[in-house]
């Protein structure tokens, strides 16, 4: 895996193509590639664009990519989609939305599916931040559809997030999301030329004046993505706000997310535990166990045996 | 925690409520008192109602619970909010809520956050739904926000799931959400006195159309929950339609999800995996420690040494 990560590092797209499909597929050698590649902190401007389904994140997240081109930035597009069942990447969709930008090779567009169990960005998102910013760009888009817990994920990648909101979507919608609020490094109004924009930053106003003084107020601002207007602002603020580094915090994640992965992959389908639950949940089946009783057991059994 | 059983058995609503916070807060004795009250088969009628926030969940499940209640069942209502940092129950709101039903003592309504980790339904509801029916229950109504992983999870809780959509929100916004369409025991068209309920039908029929012969095709219902329009039909369909047992799979998803939650708990916060992550995470940190060397190596002893 070595001179695939050579190749990677000299910025060869096809090679980086692969290196994604490998981690996120959790291939053989995934993990050498990504010792190899690692860098404690991030090279890149890392941006976060999230928010409801519908609310318009790919459009402006095309439009953020071609402002930084014309600053003369490099542009990797991350579009991860929690509620997605595929994995590998959706080729066909990548192909078309590259073609917004011309063909330019210096944006580079990728889909990924979430591969955190039950709805959540798994820790190959992380991974996958790792072999864009090895690969040399100057700034990596993230997008995330604001389903589930994916929104609140998309802040501990250590980017600047951008909120998404929309004045056709309904509150309940977007209210529903309360955690999304405090996440928000600032907030966008797309389609801000419809009716209920003026109304919506009324909104977002009144939650932001909330904020205990002293805390960064997020900043409120309007786009028309399907014109790419406001977005020069948008890259603006973006480049000032200024992400967070990856500290400890950041670290611990990913080990955990990792860790917690594989032995839930073990439980699930292993030879020894996943041949165990097996048996245990057949005899549930049938009558013959009481799974409290046998989950006491084998808890009690775990908190006694499993040291690192 | 047996007297406590004995209570909840015999029907005791505060000892019902008290039940429910210890399994939600995974309390002393939860494990007893789940092992005392296990029953290897669903007792009541089990009804999902799932959908997009403002769908009009709430309003429906309330209409179903009216009507099961006038052919004489006692009825539970489950509220899990998937999105909610919140655990111990909305007291509040299911006090308010609980006056639609005029304090009839047959009705008992709860709010659960979910406990999954990421986004879905936590083997916290599998525990919930089992006190609920130990206590009697002749129906249990769950009621999830479609948001992220929960709707597809509760589909694997012996339920009969009713999938509702409305008019007024945007196809984008449920057809992001195409694992639900594999989960409808039946669709509800709520607000269908609005316009745009035939339109939707007809996506709704288009989908279904897809089903390939020989399975069950879910029906198509209308209802206007405000005024609790079209749901004697609709209870009809879900006594109809009649649920899944719970078989070998059901328990050893509990049990994998509950082993799992616990093994994570260890990895975050126990004294030795917590402590030996913090050291980990704040080498990675400090530029001295490769977290992909340091998670092949754990990895690797945890595949050695790791038995059931």
């Amino acid at each position: 895996m070595n001179r695939l990560a050579a190749r990677i590092r000299s910025g060869d797209r096809r090679a980086l193509a692969r290196g994604l499909s490998a981690v996120e597929n959790r291939a053989q050698g995934a993990d050498d590639l990504l010792a190899a590649l690692h860098a404690p902190e991030p090279s890149a401007l890392r941006i976060g664009i999230t928010g409801a389904p519908g609310a318009g994140k790919s459009t402006l997240a095309d439009c953020v990519a071609k402002r930084l081109r014309g600053q003369g930035a490099t542009v990797a597009i991350l579009a991860v989609d929690p509620s997605s069942p595929f994995s590998g990447g959706a080729i066909l969709g990548d192909r078309v939305r590259m073609q917004r930008h011309h063909g330019d090779p210096g944006v580079f567009i990728r889909s990924m599916a979430a591969r955190g169990q039950l709805g959540g960005l798994g820790p190959a998102v992380v991974d996958a931040l790792a072999l864009l910013e090895a690969s040399g760009f100057d700034a990596v888009v993230i997008e995330t559809a604001g389903v589930g817990q994916s929104e609140v994920d998309v802040a501990q990648l250590a980017v600047t997030v951008a909120v998404v909101l929309v004045p056709t979507l309904g509150d309940d919608i977007q209210a529903a999301k309360a955690g999304i609020m405090e996440i928000a490094d600032l907030f966008v109004i797309n389609k801000a030329d419809l009716p209920g924009a003026d109304e919506l930053e009324r909104q977002v106003l009144a939650m932001t004046s909330l904020i205990p003084d002293g805390q960064p107020k997020p900043p409120i601002l309007r786009t028309v993505a399907t014109r790419c207007e406001g977005v020069e602002v948008l890259v603006d603020e973006l480049e000032r706000s200024g992400q967070t580094g990856t500290g400890a915090a950041y670290w611990k994640r990913l080990l955990l997310g990792r860790i917690s992965g594989e032995l839930r992959s073990m439980l699930a389908s292993g030879p020894e535990w996943g041949a165990d639950l097996d048996r245990a949940a057949e005899a549930v089946a049938s009558g013959q166990l009481n799974p409290y009783t046998y989950l006491r057991d084998a808890l009690g059994r775990l908190r006694q045996q499993w040291k690192p």
